[in-house]
């Protein structure tokens, strides 16, 4: 086995477990295969289809979908349509969402999804759909079944790379890796850059290993509430958000402890640092809280709040508005006063891309902490002048 | 009577009740005097303290204050230590809002107050004490008390202007009125630029009449509810958010219906246009939901989504950003699609600085709206390059 190299796990903030091994991320993991195309849908000829298939029958999976209300037709197709623990095969499309597109953008789903298990003789049950992009427009149907089409033929073990395009909309590169660590194989694929707030999946996300899984629903889910569930960018919960887990369990042994937690954790935090128009990422650890909800509740209002994620883009050592924000989660309770010593916000004003942030409370012993990104002058140029 | 004007009352949302007289908001309403002088507080020499007082012993007046858990020193003594329903005099400063200031800033408070209520010969119970600015930083207590004695040495019946210079931090300019209708007067000052959602008054407001008014806390909480209780900048509840009526009753007749809520509504809505950075100011109508929380619920969500403030300022008529928001104020619930027949967004594109947009969400019967700021360039140069 080769050294332990950290190049993808690299933030201060991941534990990968001991003796992992980092391939070249465009290799998926043994028994899958994947590619992305460009059918047109973005205005600049970038992959925007793309579609990753297991080649065994044997898979067992987990999805994650958004909660928002407004859940787009993909995510309203794998809810209604999907066996959730025999996913084979997922076709992806970037550009646009096909959300908020009535019942014509449903059908275009199925159709995607159909052809997708048409391309690759799989029961369409066991083919998922994901799209990212645009809100509100109908799908160029057409060009999109024939990038289905056309990617599932060229599907390869090697794919990964392409596959990380296909997903990506405004963020600045793919988010992907292949580790081995004790015989088993993790390859993973990731987007997300705005409306980017917990709640499940909050973004795309594809994990693919050769590793044994007993309940990859549980395992999936719990990887996912200490990582995608800790995260904002920018508060809002997406129509869009998925996560999908596949294990075919063909090395004979479960996956390492810790190793689908890191690799998570790791995406979730590129997906913050990579946060629309973001130049830093932080992370609030609320602690000496009442109970775990109000750890929580405080440390989504100081990671969402506009008045500290400009003094984390400005290094501005602010703590008032960390208590100020505090104070406003916790409006109507007792509350004893939050001062600098109670408050470490120097960070803020530190040189590091990743600035540790604390509160005591001091009304009790539960803590919960979250990432999240700065405010800055790109995310209003981004979202003013681009329509997403 | 003059002819009515409204170069005050001017937003397409303020409905003003008939016959009213627009005098010059330097001159305040009959009864009351105010001054505002530079303190040293502000770096660029600006007023920045200011007394107001009520010449009559028979006032009755309503306090107003954030409940944000971290309120501010004044705040906590405005609470701990005034009689709310009598209260003669204020007492401001901007520059610093004595916020996280531990005990010091509560003793800083009390001499600020106590030094009022000496130069005005008042009992200190009744005079309250506001102030706004940084949060954080120790008050700069004998420059604050030399300059609340000068101001309550020449505070007069045209102190208007000067008192609400003094409570200005990052507004563009001061926000007053003097209105006059059927032979009562009310005048007005506020400021509030950043840190603005509604919980209480959301900003500082002080509100002088010679009317009658028989439940003056009744009547400023309903007019509150109406006015700042319905605008959001930021989503920050601030914790020095005061709003003080006070009323002689001299002229001998009640205050006319409407008036107060006016005045409310159109210092609400130039606190929104003055919103940090801001260039233009949304309303948002939720109809058709289940409850009137839930309306309220979805309409912060909307008026709070940095997705839609940043399309209020690209003038983008992009109503898929608000059928997301309604669907993550809506998570986990059922929700008919929320498409273009439901949602009507395109003053988002319009020239208008008025921009009036609506969602039904087809749920029961209850309504709700809320007025908001875009989120534009100059929030994140005012919030990152500057301690608040």
């Amino acid at each position: 086995m080769t050294p332990t190299t950290k190049s993808f796990l690299s933030s201060r903030w991941v534990q990968a477990p001991e003796g992992i091994e980092e391939l070249d991320p465009t290799e998926l993991a043994p028994g899958f295969r994947a590619a992305g195309v460009a059918a047109g849908l973005k205005g600049n000829g970038g992959t925007d289809v793309g579609v990753l298939a297991c080649n065994a029958e044997n898979v067992r999976s987990a999805l994650a979908l958004t909660r928002n209300a407004a859940a787009a037709a993909p995510v309203r197709v794998c809810r209604d349509e999907c066996d959730a623990a025999a996913i084979r095969a997922v076709a992806v499309n970037s550009g646009n969402a096909n959300a908020a597109t009535g019942e014509q953008g449903y059908r275009d789903a199925l159709a995607m999804r159909d052809a997708a298990a048409e391309a690759l003789g799989l029961e369409p049950a066991n083919v998922a759909v994901a799209e990212t992009g645009t809100i509100g427009v109908p799908l160029e149907i057409d060009a999109v079944v024939k990038g289905v089409g056309e990617a599932a033929e060229v599907a390869s073990p090697v794919g990964g790379l392409e596959f990380a395009l296909a997903l990506m909309t405004t963020d600045r590169g793919p988010k992907q890796c292949t580790l081995r660590a004790d015989g088993v194989t993790i390859s993973a694929q990731a987007k997300g850059a705005g409306m980017i707030e917990p709640g499940f999946a909050t973004m795309l996300c594809f994990l693919q290993t050769d590793g044994e899984i007993d309940d990859p629903d549980a395992v999936l889910r719990g990887a996912l509430a200490g990582s995608m569930e800790r995260i904002t960018v920018d508060g809002q919960l997406s129509t869009n958000d998925m996560a999908l887990l596949q294990a075919t369990g063909d090395a004979g042994r479960p996956l390492p402890d810790g190793l689908l937690e890191a690799v998570l954790l790791q995406l979730a935090l590129e997906i913050v640092a990579d946060g629309e128009g973001a130049t830093r990422v932080g992370r609030i650890e609320v602690a000496d809280a009442a109970s775990a909800e109000e750890a929580e509740r405080v440390a989504r209002a100081i990671a969402n709040s506009p008045l500290v994620k400009t003094a984390l883009f400005g290094r501005d050592s602010n703590w008032g508005r960390i208590a100020q924000a505090s104070g406003q989660a916790l409006a109507g309770e007792e509350l004893t006063e939050l001062g600098p010593d109670r408050i470490d916000a120097s960070e803020l004003a530190s040189d590091s891309p990743e600035a540790e942030l604390s509160v005591r409370l001091g009304r009790g012993d539960a803590s919960a902490h979250v990432f999240f990104s700065d405010l800055t002058h790109d995310y209003i140029r981004i979202n003013a002048e681009y329509t997403t």
